[in-house]
């Protein structure tokens, strides 16, 4: 096993040497583009390690790990179509930089060249890594659509919620680690448990995105504090903060909620007062802890070494205290 | 075997009873939709007669058949919201009737629908058909990309011409052929030589295209005649006329092309004396048959029996006397 920073660099190199640079331009350069704006590279880091816990060499699964990542990529380009987003990683969007045809149809590529780096691999991997594959891309599709149709629903379920964000994001890390178990040709109930594993540390991972869009340090997070709040985001802390609101902090949050200052900030602070009133913020945190917890029992049950799950545990709280 | 009419009868009815209704529904609303609008299904007859021409029952061929048709509609949605296309088979386009983002994602959907068509089927012959797939869908795109590259262009060479439709709309004829030729398990040269007959037959097919859309009958084409000369689409027949035209015919025919008149019929009309007068029309009219022939001599070295050939044949008249 290598050290995170190791597997990061691995994978880093191998999209710098990945040429993706063929005729047509116009189709090849965008994909060439967005792979190279770099990015933590978690999804792909997850197949490899994967693959390492569960004792074959990293190298057997750098495919299936550019494959998931390709497919990471795929999805950024045409979810920032959809959100008419001007930037990625602090840079142009594919479609803001060429236009909105280029971004579908090198998107498409994308997705297709996902499926050809599985190639790599043998009949009866090949088809359980594609079987695997299409499932969770299909899910990550579903898992869009709910978010999208959110936006426009009066409200949303804290199950609706976690079953979208299961969908949108948790699926594919989950799905990243399994293709490393399957690559190592451990047992399924090893498979689907480091499966399990990946799922709840993608809730968990994604139901923190939201606190700290919120309660994040300026400093550290990345993003701008208050960015779902500015959108009128139904995030957990929105939902859960509905529900435990009194009458009077209701009719203000959902006031807020249809409302776009030009100023943002008083709203900012005026729903976050509301989120920790309701104790909406301190329900996220339990929540996060929740399937943190749920992600480390799981890791129990995997038949490997103790010193393997030292290594996915010090993985799973790196990633929740967002040091990776 | 049986006739071409029943295999059609038997897709249509397979579609209709392919239940995509599934949760969120506005992402399985628009697949479902567009899916049952029709056409003439000829890419999936293909597959199933391919199957049967190599001695297996069309039945098995079912989910490659289905797999290939619902790739040809995911792109159909995103290729007719980079046209800007109103309406297909004459009913309201997705990105229409719903709007851009469900056009884009339920395409998405479509894409990775037609890769789980193939798990029915084990896992060697499942990785052939995922792997011609990948390969046919990747040139899909990038036939696209040249065609809408071609528009900003100042000149097309013919084989730059050639390359696109071979790619757009050839490859894909080949490729439903030749997964016939797979499921069956006959020779791989058998399945090359049926791809390469089906690669033929397709770009005949889309040069005739070009020369009904502007010397077609009105009352049988279907599309509105001379549809690529009002939108100056540089067809075969508008690179050969540039190729043998006059200076003053070149001169008349760009200036033509670069007009958008309130009146199309005069530029029709005018266009379509340049084709014939510098010998385009007949030009193309050879090159049509010039590619319909080399179809069917690949149809002679292909091992099967003679009465099979014929059916082959035939199938190739049909389609190019358009009376499938």
């Amino acid at each position: 096993m290598q050290a995170i920073s190791t597997y990061q660099d691995i994978i880093t190199k191998h999209f710098e040497d990945l040429s993706i640079k063929k005729e047509p331009l116009n189709l090849y350069d965008p994909i060439q583009y967005i792979l190279c704006l770099g990015g933590k590279r978690i999804r792909p880091v997850l197949t490899l390690m994967a693959a390492e816990i569960f004792d074959i060499s990293y190298t057997k699964a750098l495919s299936a790990a550019t494959a998931i990542e390709v497919f990471h990529n795929f999805s950024l380009v045409h979810d920032d179509i959809m959100d008419n987003a001007p930037l990625r990683r602090g840079n142009e969007t594919v479609h803001e930089k060429w236009n909105i045809n280029t971004g579908i149809l090198s998107g498409d590529a994308m997705l297709i060249l996902a499926y050809q780096y599985f190639e790599n691999y043998e009949p009866a991997i090949f088809k359980e890594l594609a079987q695997l594959f299409s499932k969770t891309a299909l899910e990550v599709c579903e898992g869009q659509q709910y978010d999208v149709d959110f936006e426009t629903r009066k409200s949303v379920s804290v199950s609706e919620y976690l079953k979208m964000i299961e969908y949108k994001t948790a699926v594919l890390v989950g799905a990243a680690l399994k293709m490393g178990a399957i690559i190592a040709e451990t047992s399924t109930e090893n498979a689907n448990l480091i499966y399990e594993f990946g799922l709840n540390l993608g809730i968990a991972f994604q139901l923190q995105d939201d606190y700290l869009d919120a309660f994040g340090n300026p400093l550290t997070f990345g993003k701008q504090i208050g960015g779902d709040i500015i959108e009128n985001k139904k995030t957990y802390l929105y939902i859960k903060a509905l529900e435990f609101a009194s009458e009077k902090e209701t009719t203000q949050l959902q006031q807020l909620y249809s409302s776009h200052p030009k100023d943002n900030s008083p709203k900012i602070e005026t729903v976050k007062n509301i989120f920790n009133s309701t104790g909406a913020s301190t329900a996220t945190q339990e929540a996060i802890k929740e399937y943190t917890l749920k992600a480390f029992s799981t890791l129990e049950k995997i038949k490997i070494s103790e010193d393997k799950k030292v290594i996915l545990k010090a993985f799973g709280e790196n990633l929740m205290n967002r040091n990776v």
